[in-house]
């Protein structure tokens, strides 16, 4: 990154990011998420409202950058020796992290205050990155694509998780990724 | 429904529903959506506050019933003769509707105020019934399962539609649909 950038990690607008964004997820763990204000953080926060106002516009959005900066790229779990192995059990992983209590609401948090789509992006593209390192281990054989194991795999657990929250997810990421490496033609290029 | 009920359509109960859920509605046509609070709602709808809180607990609520609502399942597409055609005609038009400027507000809408879950199932069940209405039409063919096709379809298109705006939606629905058709061994029983 350039020295002239106005966001330096240790410039001041660095140092308000992360005091309004440690206020936030402390507050969201103290009091009921109704009673959320920018005046309360900015208090917390020990900055002026006006700050917070001018730099995220809404509490929405403030809380949309939160939540997209918690749904960051877990470490992998440990490798299998085999693609599948390796996809199923992160992709377990993933079920079990956005289907969590919390994990739900920030998803519904990025969404909500994301006018331009890009903190969503940001979401999906921690999972892409996930996905090619998994992809990486396994250079030189035939793989199937980022992209087809966004859709067929990712796509229904997300789709499970937001919209079908009471159908059981145990074994669901296991069967997508059994079904999409036997019994897709297209899965493998 | 009992008629020992207390939400009877003309009732008390339905006629302050329709009236709070219309001016929310209305409001979010007029007001910036961060301006939009339960006193406004209220002193537009023409109740107290305090029955709005009642009712809905919070603003997010209320925004989550007011959005599942809106996501009603529409007119099918007329029928091509096809389920090839049919789903691909009605598939395009349900990732025209949430994508539209309107339709990824109301999805996350209905997810940030839903901590039952039971608002997403709503819109959900909406997307099941009208593919159930189109595999009725070809009743006697071997038929893929209804929950096949939310994974393989709308599961995707929902995903690109949410996580990656930015991407083109024309003509992901026929791509998706085909290779759910004539690419995957499990896609027809």
């Amino acid at each position: 990154m350039s020295p002239r950038t106005g966001t330096r990690p240790g410039g001041r607008s660095a140092r308000i990011q992360r005091a309004v964004h440690q206020a936030t997820q402390d507050l969201l763990d103290e009091i009921p998420r109704a009673n959320l204000t920018v005046p309360l953080i900015a208090e917390r926060a020990e900055v002026d409202a006006t700050t917070v106002y001018r730099r995220w516009g809404t509490l929405a959005q403030l809380l949309s950058d939160v939540a997209a900066n918690r749904i960051r790229e877990t470490p992998l779990p440990e490798a299998t020796g085999s693609l599948r192995g390796d996809l199923t059990a992160w992709s377990q992983q993933f079920a079990e992290e956005i289907s969590s209590g919390p994990g739900r609401g920030y998803v519904a948090d990025v969404l909500a205050g994301d006018a331009t789509g890009d903190n969503a992006k940001q979401c999906a593209d921690y999972a892409a990155e996930s996905i090619e390192q998994i992809l990486d281990r396994f250079d030189g054989q035939p793989l199937p694509s980022v992209d087809d194991i966004l859709e067929h795999v990712i796509a229904p657990l997300i789709y499970r998780i937001l919209f079908a929250a009471n159908r059981p997810l145990t074994g669901y990421a296991e069967k997508l990724v059994t079904e999409f490496l036997d019994g897709d033609h297209t899965a493998v290029a």
